[in-house]
């Protein structure tokens, strides 16, 4: 389902119910991550098993409120940028076939009062290069590249 | 052709190759619009005849470097939010067929700096949902619709 994002709960609920349908992997890529009911949605999945990967941005992954703090204190592997723009994605992969990507970052403030969209897709064709994207960035990330200067 | 997006050059030459492609309209909604290039294009296509319509958020369109009074004064209608969230989409059709969306903001520095992502799509089933968006968001931002408190 190709979506303009009505507000509020309805769409909160679609999100988590799309998350939550995953089984063995779940592979997200966000700027900003904040929503206290996905977060918790993300741990629970790390929890069952599912292979929880996180990436996100470095200036604002340490803000007030953002979920990467609790995600990295459950275990969930987190990774993040070393530059100087922004990781500015928007997008998770479930189980590396359906993705859900737009203009929403995973925030209360976003989910309540913006005007955002998410698209939901399953086509391989629109699936594919962003898990190449995933996997390109999650090397990129590792802490074993982490420079000194 | 779903992309992330290379930094650089070769996206801002791409994504101006696909709006240079408008006959008809360009609608665009954008949270932040600052490019100097992708703002001459768009006035381009207006000089053209190309029907221009421009959504945006109300707090970002004042900044220092938007590009939005540029277009306001070449004419171009633009409407903007009159709420407390943001307008946070980044998308745009061209001809009413061809969708451009993804995490973009068209600014210079998400441009050169961002990690980012561009979907280019023609197929109805994604094109239409973006359009029906874009009529009710022109409709509800209708400047006849100000509201004083």
């Amino acid at each position: 389902c190709p979506c303009p994002l009505p507000r509020g709960d309805s769409s909160l609920s679609r999100l988590l119910r799309h998350l939550l349908s995953a089984r063995r992997s779940l592979d997200i890529c966000l700027f900003a991550f904040s929503c206290p009911q996905l977060g918790r949605a993300v741990q629970l999945l790390h929890r069952r098993g599912v292979r929880v990967r996180v990436v996100t941005d470095a200036q604002y992954m340490g803000l007030q409120g953002s979920q990467i703090g609790l995600l990295r204190h459950a275990g969930i592997q987190v990774r993040h940028d070393q530059e100087n723009g922004y990781m500015h994605h928007k997008f998770a992969i479930v189980d590396g076939r359906m993705l859900i990507t737009g203009s929403l970052n995973w925030t209360t403030q976003a989910i309540q009062n913006n005007r955002e969209n998410v698209l939901v897709m399953e086509d391989a064709e629109y699936v594919k290069p962003f898990l190449d994207e995933f996997e390109k960035i999650w090397e990129e990330y590792n802490p074993i590249n982490y420079r000194f200067f």
